[in-house]
């Protein structure tokens, strides 16, 4: 049992790092950037209060728990802005060489089980992960529109890279949600361009 | 439908403030204080990753999402550090006005039932709620073992101190983690005291 939580500890002390890699997308009130530890509360706090507009079938308990784990990998790989050029083969590979670090501190049970959630989310193969991934998505723009164009403004992207990049992905896994969220940002770009 | 959106959004745009509430305790390499919103993440991961040092019959899941909703009446209340003097009476008194506010941005029902949640962690009179209560409590010390003292130091507590205010509440729902963590405590104070 003891060896056990030490390896259960030391993989969550490990986590405690992710506290520090910093995202693209600023808080609510523009005062700094994110921080992917507190993107990660925020996102299953949306799974919590969303899973309504999730597909017929989804495990939103499931989904919860990808999303606590989808960005882990981050402590080595940092974070890839969804609006910077990413050569996604190099990514990947740093992403896996980095689960494969921090996900074999746990027991090996849990490694594999943990592991496996972070693939399924990575691979979005499931209703589960499509609809983990759109929440992903769908966060980031109602931080810009709170934030007054925070990572758009300093991306200088327009809606129909938003609707490219992030909308089609949000699409997939919640209609409902882009459907509410499309015309908000397009109100915003009429008034801000 | 787009009402009902409407609403759940406000609440989760809300939330986003719990971003910015300061906890006493600091991140595991002493850079800087945690915040409340990125605290809620990890001690959900705590329950996720701990959740077979759980008594039989605790639903992990529904300790998850307390754990996720537990601290949103700090955005108004404020972060209570555990070795502060605090009136509890006028305190409680806050945490109530602060959650009849937030929750009831929320959809009449999701307002009652998340509430319902809310309350029964408060209360601790769930096994759930119990258990949920000790990962809440267990989580700083472990973030003060790393950071050489935190908020130890901050406060001058000693090991008594920390045993009668954390150690009794983590004992109380998750004996097996207070066994395993309360020699590591001891030996901290022995070589730093």
């Amino acid at each position: 049992m003891s060896n056990r939580l030490d390896a259960q500890m030391a993989f969550l002390n490990e986590a405690d790092k992710l506290k520090s890699v910093i995202r693209a997308t600023t808080l609510g009130d523009a005062s700094r950037n994110e921080n992917s530890g507190e993107h990660s509360w925020h996102i299953a706090l949306y799974a919590l209060v969303l899973a309504e507009h999730a597909p017929a079938g989804v495990d939103i308990n499931r989904v919860i728990k990808m999303l606590l784990l989808h960005d882990l990998v981050e402590i080595d790989a940092g974070d890839a802005p969804i609006f910077g050029d990413h050569d996604i083969t190099a990514m990947e590979a740093e992403e896996t060489k980095a689960a494969d670090r921090i996900f074999s501190l746990l027991p090996e049970d849990q490694n594999a089980s943990l592991r496996a959630l972070w693939e399924e989310f990575e691979a979005a193969s499931t209703p589960d992960a499509v609809f983990a991934k759109s929440l992903d998505r769908f966060q980031p723009p109602n931080q810009n529109l709170m934030a007054h164009g925070g990572s758009w403004t300093d991306y200088g992207v327009s809606y129909e890279t938003i609707e490219s990049r992030v909308g089609s992905k949000i699409a997939r896994g919640a209609p409902g949600l882009w459907a509410w969220l499309s015309p908000k940002i397009q109100t915003w770009f009429k008034a801000n361009s």
